[in-house]
Formats: structure tokens, sequence, C-alpha cells
């Protein structure tokens, strides 16, 4: 038997997942990292989770097709991960580093074009031929794919969805320095500061859910936050769609947790907002949920 | 000598070239249409077109490697166009019409996805790997063309750049019934709009090439147009730019006869309003002009 390791790097978790030649997921794990040494330890520390693995199950170096790895930043062909500034990672090859730990193909990708990857292969975007993903989580990210082709950017800067502006009298800058992005409304922060830090994304979602719990002027403050919300998520996919019309629009991270209560506002006003040919353009929340990252890092070794 | 036909279809001219194998234009010439009757007419009217000119050269149906075809509207998979209203084309197969009278194989594709292949291959984007092509002109069109590949969407509404919002507080409707479309602003028709129907393109662009032979109050006024036209075009590449980072932006169709003067405004803005990874995306005027379409419709037998 083969196997293909599917790693996702992030600030507080290392997700590692074990998998067969055909990518059914054997076994998954995770172990937290301490971000204050992040940097200099990484390598080592990602491919001693994998060589503890390795150990109990017996596995060989030569019975492994490859490591994938997903890493936020921008990962270039040589590489070097660049300005993961949350992780402290710029200007650093991890997978170099992790070729003197273990004799195997080791490659890497961002980490929202992985999860984006995960979906469009394994989970709710496997029935499309394009996909774009949007991960609403700190931040808002994204990955695009047509006919099983990642779309980077020629500067590797392709699908950073949460800075599509989308509001065109914002006062407030974004941690990017541009006004208006998407993820100033909905990522988990945004929404969290639509509600004037009344309310959490969860709390919102719920009670949407579930007005008969719900006073009704409770119920009407939320959902005018909602609505907000969805007219702001829904404006940004209508947006990408008159740019390249996916199939479907699969939206994961944290705050898609809410389930499809998220999603009916968004679909409502997007058949508002979407240009004639594409208003039945479908929407799906994340199929793998967490798991997303490390079945798209396998991915990775899909030919 | 194999022969290859590029034709652009449109609602005045019908515009024919005649490339050799290697895609070189040896011949070109237009023939003026009569709208009235377009529809019904139009297969013979086309290969009527080709067919004199293989007469007078003595070319054969088998010297031609293939026949192809840029049109309006939406061009399904069975060679059907839909939707090409002013051109009162709608649920007909020139394709299928043509085939009786030469035997060759034909294809058609969109006129602006034609026109966008044309500049990728042999105009001003032949230099990049991915493209974003926008067309200025009675509207705003456009194509995106990835590692060699036409995205045409799953509905084949990709590239609508027309219909991308970047106006939160437009009050009149687009005539796609939607608010604040980028072709409200950025078309020949937008423009005139801009300017309270003062000045056409052509008139604004020239003042402001040419800033010494007009009076400073003029130039004033004028300037405010050419502003806002920066402004809105450059907000449409910044959100362009967010989901597929293009290596470069093409700008074709009538308006961008205006040349080079267009593009400093547009470039000026889109370095403020871009993502940080995205803001020396390059910007070039349309290399082949009128031309883009009859070589992009040949291009369909680049393989």
């Amino acid at each position: 038997m083969k196997y293909i390791y599917g790693i996702d790097i992030g600030g507080t978790f290392i997700k590692y997942g074990r998998f067969d030649e055909n990518f059914n997921l054997l076994e998954k794990w995770e172990l937290p990292v301490d971000s204050s040494k992040f940097a200099e330890r990484l390598a080592p520390f990602v491919a001693g989770g994998i060589l503890v693995d390795m150990e109990k199950q017996g596995i060989k170096d030569e019975d492994i097709i490859g490591i994938g790895m997903g890493c936020p930043g921008t990962i270039t062909a040589d590489t070097v991960i660049h300005g993961a500034d949350n992780l402290k990672l710029n200007n650093i090859s991890v997978v170099k580093a992790m070729e003197r730990f273990i004799k195997t193909e080791i490659v890497m990708e961002n980490d929202a074009n992985c999860a984006a990857l995960g979906e469009y292969y394994f989970g709710n975007g496997k029935e499309f031929d394009s996909m774009a993903f949007l991960t609403l989580g700190t931040g808002v990210g994204g990955g695009v794919i047509i006919d099983g082709k990642l779309i980077k950017g020629y500067s590797n800067a392709a699908a950073e969805f949460g800075h599509i502006k989308v509001d065109d009298n914002e006062t407030k800058a974004c941690t990017c320095g541009l006004y208006g992005c998407l993820e100033q409304y909905c990522s988990a922060t945004g929404i969290s500061k639509l509600s004037g830090g009344e309310f959490t994304p969860k709390e919102i979602f719920t009670i949407i859910k579930y007005p008969e719990f719900s006073e009704s002027e409770l119920y009407s403050k939320v959902k005018e936050i909602y609505d907000r919300f969805s007219y702001k998520l829904a404006k940004g996919c209508s947006i990408i769609s008159a740019v390249i019309n996916p199939a479907v629009f699969v939206i994961g991270g944290g705050v898609s947790n809410a389930g499809d209560v998220l999603l009916d506002g968004v679909k409502a006003e997007f058949k508002k907002l979407a240009y004639s040919g594409a208003k039945d353009t479908e929407f799906k929340i994340s199929g793998l949920k967490n798991d997303a990252g490390i079945y798209g890092a396998a991915s990775l070794f899909k030919r």
C-alpha cells in the first residue's frame, strides 16, 4: 500500500491526514504549535508529526507517494513562503528543509488554494467543472478552479476575494490599506463589526435560524445585520460571477459552520445582483469543513 | 498552400480575413450588411463573401483548413447563437447553414472572446501568459485567457465586465436592468453620459492629450470627466485583478482609438485601488484594433 500525507499549517494547529493512493482519508490528527518559535522550528516540527506516524504504522519513505502541504502566504515556484505575516513566515522554504528528513516528493501550495482543491475534488464542488471557493474566517480568502486547474494569477494574487471593493462609502481602512473590501463585512471580525461588536457571527446566525426563540425587537436588529452581510457577500459573488461565471460558489471557513442559514440570504440577494445569464449559479456550504485543507494538500498529487 | 478564413460578424459590416496556415493575414475586406433581413440571409451572405474570394484566388474547399467566425451573443456548444438581440439573431446556427455551401470545418465563438484571442496570440497580449481584454464600444465586453485557455463560464457568462457593479449610488438602470454597471460609465455611450452629453469620448481624450489647445476652464471640466472615467475603469480592473490577477489588461473597442492617453489615468488609479501584490499589472491598448476579431476567429484553428 502507498500513502499520501496532506498537511494544513495554521497558526494554532498543524493538521495531518494520511491518505491511501485513492485519496481515502485513513487517519487524521492535529498538533498544537508554539507560534513564538514558529519559523525556525516549522520544518522539523511538521516532519516530526509524519515521522512518528510512519514509525507507528511501519511506513517506509518508499511507501510514500508524496507529502502535500498548505500554508498561509504566497508560495512561489521555488517553494519559498512569502508574506505569511501572522505566522512570521517570510522567505523560508519549509519544503527544502523537510527534504533532509524524509526522502519523498514534497510540495506546497497556499492554504486557501488547498482548501479550494479539497472542496473541488472531494467536497461540495465535486459535481461541478468550475468553482469559486470563499473562506470566511479571520479574513476572507478563496480559490478559483476551472476544469481542474487552479487559477493562481501572474503574481499569485488571484482569488483575493477578501479585497474586492464592495462599498464605495467606507471610511475605515481594511488591514490591506484599501477601503470597502469584502473582508471588512464578511469575515468573522467583519460580521461582528457590522453588529457594532454586540453579536458574534454564531449568535447572529443562530437567532436567524430559530426566530421563535427571540423577541421580535432582538430579531429585527439581528435580521438587519444578517441582511447587510448577505448583501455584501452576494455583491462580491455577483462580481466574481461577472468575471469567471463559476458553476458553484462553495463557502467555507469558520463562519460557514452556521450552515445553510448563511446561504439563504446570500442566494436571494445574488439573484437580484447577478447578470441575467448567471442568476441560477449554485451555492453550497463547505462539505469537508476543517478537513478541506488536508484533502486539498493531498490532492496536489492528483495527476 | 493552405488557408484559414477569419470572419467578424457585426451589425453594420462583416469583416473577412484570409490567413495562411501560420496565421499571417494575407488579405482583408469587409462587406456592409442590411440588418433588416440579417437573420435569414446571414449564412449565404457570409459564405458568399468567402466563395467570391475563393473563386478569385483559385482556392478549393480542400485548400481551406477551416473557417472561424466571431458573432455577438452566446454561442452554445451546438453552434447555435442565442441572444444577439441587436442583430436579431436568436436560436440560429449559422455554422450548420454554412456547411451546406463550403466543405470545411466551420467554428464559431462569441465576438468579444474572438477579439480577446486575437490580442492574446497576435496583439498586445502576446508576451503574457494571462490576459483580461476589455472592449469599450457601444457596451463594455471582454474576454479572459489564462495559459492559452479561454475562460467561458459555466453558462457562457464569464468576462461580462460591463456588468461588474462599480457604483453603489447609481439611480439609473443599465440596459441589463442592474444599477451601477461598469458599462454605464466606460462604454462610448457611458462616457458621453458622464459629460452630460456635452462631449464625445474622442473630444474628451483629445482635450486631455493636448491641454495647450484648450482654455483652462474647458480643460478642467473635461479633466473631471476623464478622472471619473479613469476611476471607474480602474475600479473594474482592480476587481477583475482580485479574482484572476491577469498579467496584463488589454483595452480595445472604439473608445481605445484614443490611444495611450486613455491608459494614463487608469494606470494611476489602478495603483491606488489594486491589492498590494497586483499593483504592477500591465495595461496596453489593443494592438490589432479592428482586426482583433478576424485574427481571433482564425486563431480558433490554433491547436
